[in-house]
């Protein structure tokens, strides 16, 4: 069991988690809060393989991804009533759940062997693109085009990790390590410091 | 001609009817409405395959799915002229089609080899995300978040389904028409008596 | 380097132009006006080659699309500031992005060998597609939905280039430049006198 397959667990635990607490006035009832969590966990990277053309998709071919989801929506259950915080809960397991699918998203299509720039947009939509499918399917804004930097904090680890590979042929891990913590902190920066990028017209 | 090849396409056409009934305030013009039928009728299924990288998809392989569609499409206009209550109308075929697509999915997932609960997921994913597809489309709140049982019926479905195979070993046809009844069963009972799932948080 | 690929790269440098300017109120940031060129420009060919199940997908395979989306974004950034009239360069970019992406789409699923019918269904999604998938984003009517002609224009030209191609064996790049011209023909007339297809219902 590589490091690798522990993280791509957790994270898929992490973003089941936001899914499932990802409720407009908390109007699902289990069934829907359980479908969020399951779209915003396996959204993403099922896009990225759909457009990699790599079968079987992840949470097909092993059903623990399964098992990491039900988990997912039974903790935020639990959570949810521990903290009564629904926004920062929500924003942390976001936060790790984005990071750590850049990554893996990331390694994923260089390991498929498509070139660095394609490779750092499927990063980026292994992170994001779950919680857009979630989003767009409840009819919110989807959280991209919030103001929030958010997407382009994946963009930019994606970026920091290709850079650091090309250049210094960092460690693999902490790479990794480091990338998803730029991701990490660019996001909470923007949050607490309500950072946005300059408007297109 | 297989049983099943004639429920599936059976399947589509009651799709196509209930999508091209799906519309607001009678808002869609010709192409609109075809349109909505189409990608009722095949969203769910497109879905399941790319989801299984099994190709061709039903409707690319075989221009009879097409036709279905064409027929439902132009049965939806005649029925609604003599029935003038589109709301029941659009339940019945909409129910008739999510119990067969259930079914249909879930044999279709089982014989590519997948496991049991992605069998199940599959087969609930070809009933009600052709639904969900349109409903997105057109900025309405999916029907498996409204408060009805919708989706989850196609799940007690699916799991019926794979729990009579496994234990009593019964004739495929028949578990079928249970399982597909049962779905019919809790879906009318639960408009009928207003029946919904607990909340979430 | 053929015609085919050079009309393939303008058709995604007008599709990404169309979808940057394609904001609600002005409220897109850099990276959202980016995305949404970039979805709206490899959406339509990105759903007919998932579809087809032909890989690699286009842009995920050539470099050049990716740079091609990012001079469109650059390029709407300086057209709107030169222009200032949104509405009128959105609808030519639009337009023509439409009419050859139909053509392209045509053609590549003929070359795949689907039936005509489905080959001009994928014309008419590689062209709308991508628009869909960027209006349903941001929570708009997709454009397909509203009154004008839109996707029912490309379907005509699939319907005429397939029309020609069958009965007079015209040349191919005539046939398509035809073709092409139709549909820029019907779009343009029906925005002009505000046409539209009869209601369904």
């Amino acid at each position: 069991m590589s490091v690798q397959y522990i993280v791509e667990l957790f994270g898929t635990f992490f973003f089941a988690i936001s899914g499932a607490l990802a409720v407009k006035d908390s109007e699902h009832d289990w069934f829907g809060a359980s479908f969020m969590g399951f779209i915003t966990a396996i959204g993403g990277g099922s896009l990225r393989d759909i457009l990699l053309g790599s079968y079987p998709l992840v949470w097909v071919g092993d059903i623990n991804f399964l098992y990491a989801i039900i988990a997912g929506v039974i903790a935020a259950k639990i959570f949810f009533r521990l903290l009564e915080r629904l926004r920062r809960t929500f924003l942390l397991f976001d936060t790790l759940g984005i990071s750590l699918f850049t990554i893996v998203g990331l390694e994923k299509a260089l390991s498929l062997g498509v070139q660095p720039e394609i490779a750092a947009i499927m990063g980026m939509f292994t992170a994001v693109m779950g919680g857009v499918i979630r989003d767009t399917l409840v009819n919110e804004t989807p959280v991209i085009f919030r103001k929030e930097v958010y997407a382009s904090a994946c963009l930019a680890g994606a970026v920091c990790y290709l850079l650091l590979n090309a250049s210094v042929h960092l460690d693999r891990e902490l790479n990794a390590l480091l990338s998803a913590g730029l991701i990490v902190g660019i996001r909470l920066l923007a949050v607490r410091y309500n950072l946005s990028l300059p408007r297109f017209l």
